[in-house]
C-alpha cells in the first residue's frame, strides 16, 4: 500500500463557487488523484443535485466538505497556502508552474496542513485573497485562451501532486517549521499597531501599505521562529514608546 | 510567436461520446493548451447547444471537428495512434503513463501526424480499436477510483503535450525591480541600529540575531520599493524614540 497521508494533509479551497456542477467535478478530479479534502467558501448553490451528478461517485468528498464564510476561516490550521492563478498580477509574488510547484507543495505536505486555493469561475481570486496566500501556482496554457475550467485545474493541479507522491518520501531533506496562519495574522496586526502609533501609518487607509507588507514576509515564508523575533522587536519598540 | 507547428499535428480523436457537454468540455481543454484538431466517431449527439455552452470560447474547434465513422477514417493520415486507457488491459501493447508518453508524442508530432484516442465515457475503448494504436498511454491515478471525466484526461494529456514543449513554463512571469546590495546593507545596519535603540538586541552579541533576519529577508527578495518602506518604518520608530 502506498502512504497517502501525505495527500490527506491537502486539502482544496474553492472559494464563491458559482455552478454546483463545478463543485462536484472538482470534487471528482479530487478523488480520482487521492485527494479527499475539501473546503468550500460561500458556495452559490450547495448541496445541489447538480453536484452530486457531476461527482459521479465522489459524494463521500462532497458530504465531507466543510463549508466556511471566509478564506480566513478556510487557512485555519494551514501552513501552506498556494493561490491558483490564471492571470497575471500586479503583485510582487512569484509564480510557480504548476509542475515546479507540486514537489514544494508535497514537501510541506508530509509534515504540515496545506490549502491551494482556487477562485469563482469568472474572475479567479481577488488580490485580497492572493495576498493570504504564500505561494503562486499557474497551470501553463496558451497565453490567448488561458481559461481552464476550474475543475480541469483542481484536476490537472492534482494530478501533479500525486506525479510528485513516489518522490515526496525520498525527497526528505530537512522542512522548514513554517509559522501557522493565526501566528502570522498576529504578527500583521502587530506591526499595523506600531506603524500607527509611530505615526507611519495613517489609520484611515491602512490597506495599501499593509498589503505590500503582507506580499513582503507572504514571500519569504515565515518561520514560526522568526515571527517571534519580528514580534519581539515590535514589543520592545512599544516599551520605548 | 511560439512555434505550434508540434501541437498542430495532433488531433484528439473522441469515440462514441454520449455527452455532448463533454465534447465541449474536451474542446475548451484543447484549446487551453494550444490543440485544435477534434475529430468525432459517431458522436450521440453533435452538433449541440450543450457542447457550444461548455466549450465556452472554443466553439472554433467544435466548427471545425470532422465528424467520422469509424476509427479507420479518424485514423487517415497518421502515423502514430495512441490509445488512452484507464482499465487494465489483457493485451501484449505497453502502457506508458502520461507523462512517459507525452515526449515520444511530441518527438512524432515533429515530422508526423499523431492521434490521441479517447473511448467512450462508460466503458473506454473497445479492445478493437486499441488493436489499432501502436501505443497505450494512461493517467496514474487512485486505483480505488480511477475514472477521469472525459474532458479531465483530455485537459491532463494535453497539458503534458504543452508541458513538452520546449518554451513550455508560465509565459511572461514579471520582472520585479530588485532593490540594490547597498541599499538592503543600509537596511540591515538602519534595523540594527533600531533594535540596539529600543533595547531588543545586546549591541555586544548583534550576529546571531541579525544572521537570522538577513536570511528572512533575503528569502523574500526585497524589491527597491520595499527596502525603502521598511526604512521609513524604522524612520518613524526612531522620530518617536
Amino acid at each position: 500500500m502506498m502512504n497517502h497521508g501525505v495527500l490527506d494533509n491537502i486539502r482544496i479551497v474553492l472559494s464563491h463557487t458559482t455552478h454546483p456542477g463545478n463543485i462536484g467535478a472538482a470534487a471528482r478530479a479530487m478523488k480520482t488523484m487521492g485527494l479527499s479534502s475539501l473546503y468550500l467558501i460561500n458556495p452559490k448553490h450547495f448541496p445541489d443535485g447538480h453536484a452530486n451528478a457531476m461527482s459521479a461517485g465522489a459524494e463521500d468528498v462532497l458530504e465531507n466538505a466543510v463549508i466556511c464564510r471566509s478564506l480566513d476561516e478556510a487557512l485555519q490550521g494551514t501552513s501552506l497556502a498556494v493561490a491558483m492563478t490564471a492571470r497575471h498580477r500586479d503583485l510582487s509574488h512569484m509564480v510557480l508552474s504548476s509542475r515546479e510547484a507540486a514537489p514544494q507543495i508535497m514537501e510541506y505536505a508530509s509534515e504540515y496542513k496545506v490549502a491551494l486555493v482556487f477562485g469563482t469561475e469568472m474572475s479567479g481570486l481577488t488580490n485580497e485573497e492572493v495576498n493570504k496566500c504564500q505561494m503562486l501556482a499557474s497551470i501553463p496554457s496558451n497565453p490567448d485562451f488561458s481559461s481552464l475550467n476550474l475543475a480541469s485545474s483542481v484536476q490537472v493541479m492534482a494530478y501533479e501532486l500525486r506525479m510528485a507522491l513516489p518522490e515526496a518520501g525520498v525527497a526528505g531533506a530537512k522542512v522548514r517549521e513554517l509559522a501557522l496562519y493565526d501566528d502570522v495574522e498576529r504578527f500583521y496586526q502587530h506591526l499595523e499597531q506600531v506603524m500607527v502609533q509611530t505615526g507611519f501609518l495613517d489609520p484611515e487607509k491602512p490597506k495599501r501599505l499593509m498589503q505590500r507588507l503582507r506580499r513582503l514576509f507572504v514571500r519569504a515564508q515565515l518561520e514560526k521562529q522568526e515571527v517571534d523575533i519580528l514580534r519581539g522587536i515590535l514589543s520592545a519598540i512599544q516599551k520605548v514608546d
